[in-house]
């Protein structure tokens, strides 16, 4: 095989009490890339559609992503790729995670598969590295692994992946408004009252529970986030009027994807997710506030090869 | 049924990583207790062996849970209890829990179990107030429910009950020292910084699934407790050897039971436990300090009815 191409997922990182450990990927949107192997060494990237990124390797995410791997297979050959994003950047779904996993995915499958994918995590981290410069994995371990991602542990790197029970679906609510990460990072406190972070792990604790047992109720009632969410949500107009009216149209939860702008919604059943769409819509038609909104199922494989 | 006997476990709380929310229940040490129903109102405690506590039901654990229970299914009739401790008081195995656990189960038994036992819970957390002059579920949850449980909420009450992955074996050692449970409070920090409870999070969300998917090795890397150990081992002599000796000696994890004075370790397999429990005594057979030791498999009953 000497071409690959690629659906390279979106992803929702900071899961509510899954603050910074906790992500899943999304099956309905995602990026696409096209890789070739080429006589010549290293990376190039000879195409871009859908955003305005640089096409130098060592400045693209993919490019870094994909040099840190290639660096450790010490090959002979190079390879050429091709990226048409779809996700947005600066959209809170994982744009540069999207690229970062997608590189190192298809590199490792034109390769016949040398490394699990659990261990390209680390290559595809150097390309998140680029984009926000803080190594972590929140986005790029669940565009790899699929389903949900915990990262137990950084030190060293531990992911675990979680199986998405079947009937969950994700409602996303885009507002093109920009959240600057770095603001999103600096507003919250450096220290927390122990009774916080207590109620923050027993809710985790729940919805981990709720993952493996499949039980819904206890995943909504557990998606709460009484940590960065009472800060972050500062940054989203409109933020507690979209989570009130996901929550009475039947949501499961509601909380800020990433580092936000987008919102997250899960939900039982495709229907509730439509339905909440179609109600989270009317929130910012009421505003000057462009959007977008995605339903999607929970995409159990990370990215995928479509020929 | 006029009478019965019941096995009340003694129960870890505060399972590393599961600081103030994860608990699990022994099934090789507990007290027994004898209710049988009488036609004068309200309970009457006939006997006590083992332990110098209260007759007064007004004073006793037991007493208090099982009157808080009896005031809400409001009986034309009452209760004598003959409670005989192995659980020493003060040795952070859940000692109060077990009564306050094994009064609200059998009263229950004894009328045909009106109540889940889930529902006897904060029957018996009025039984712990008495006891620590706070209102916990960390150890009457277990004691009622077996396995493991987690807290994940208190306000509502919400209690998740794990069964154990079946190879798991707890040594307990119990050094004959004092911990004031008041002191073990104080002595932690109001607030944490936010990476430590994220360390946290991310341990316990592995432990949880550790749990779940019986992953001993996964267990054993999740019991970690960066927010409370590292300032009350300090209150526990040897309890820096006994965690190494425990882990060099196939320890799966290690660490304080409730607030001390106990250590637990959880191990794989009965025959590490015994080894565990031979190497960590000798910590202490060097030291003037006396203790107890015990193996026991988790039990995933709760209070066990006897006859």
């Amino acid at each position: 095989m000497n071409e690959i191409k690629l659906f390279c997922p979106a992803t929702v990182a900071n899961l509510s009490c899954g603050f910074d450990v906790l992500g899943l990927c999304l099956e309905g949107i995602g990026d696409e890339m096209i890789i070739r192997k080429s006589n010549e060494k290293g990376i190039r990237i000879t195409k871009i559609t859908g955003a305005d990124l640089p096409l130098e390797t060592e400045k693209n995410v993919a490019g870094v992503a994909g040099m840190a791997l290639l660096n450790h297979l010490n090959l002979e050959f190079g390879f050429e790729i091709e990226i048409h994003k779809k996700i947005k950047a600066g959209s809170g779904i994982g744009s540069s995670a999207a690229s970062a996993a997608g590189i190192v995915v298809g590199i490792n499958e034109l390769l016949g598969n040398p490394l699990l994918r659990k261990e390209l995590i680390p290559f595809a981290m150097e390309g998140e590295f680029l984009a926000s410069v803080s190594y972590h994995a929140d986005n790029v371990a669940p565009a790899i692994l699929g389903g949900f991602t915990l990262v137990r542990s950084y030190d060293p790197l531990e992911v675990i992946k979680i199986k998405s029970p079947k009937d969950l679906f994700v409602t996303i609510i885009h507002p093109h408004i920009e959240v600057k990460t770095s603001e999103a990072r600096s507003i919250l406190p450096k220290e927390i009252p122990l009774k916080t972070a207590i109620t923050q792990w027993g809710n985790l604790g729940g919805l981990i529970s709720g993952l493996y047992t499949e039980d819904y109720e206890l995943i909504g009632r557990s998606l709460q986030d009484v940590v960065a969410e009472p800060y972050r949500k500062n940054l989203i107009p409109e933020f507690d009027n979209v989570k009130k009216v996901a929550l009475e149209n039947g949501a499961l939860g509601c909380g800020i994807s990433g580092s936000g702008p987008s919102i997250y919604t899960l939900n039982k059943s495709y229907k509730t997710a439509e339905n909440v769409a179609n109600e989270i819509k009317k929130v910012y038609s009421k505003t000057k506030i462009g959007f977008d909104v995605y339903t999607s199922k929970i995409c159990d494989n990370g990215v995928i090869k479509l020929k």
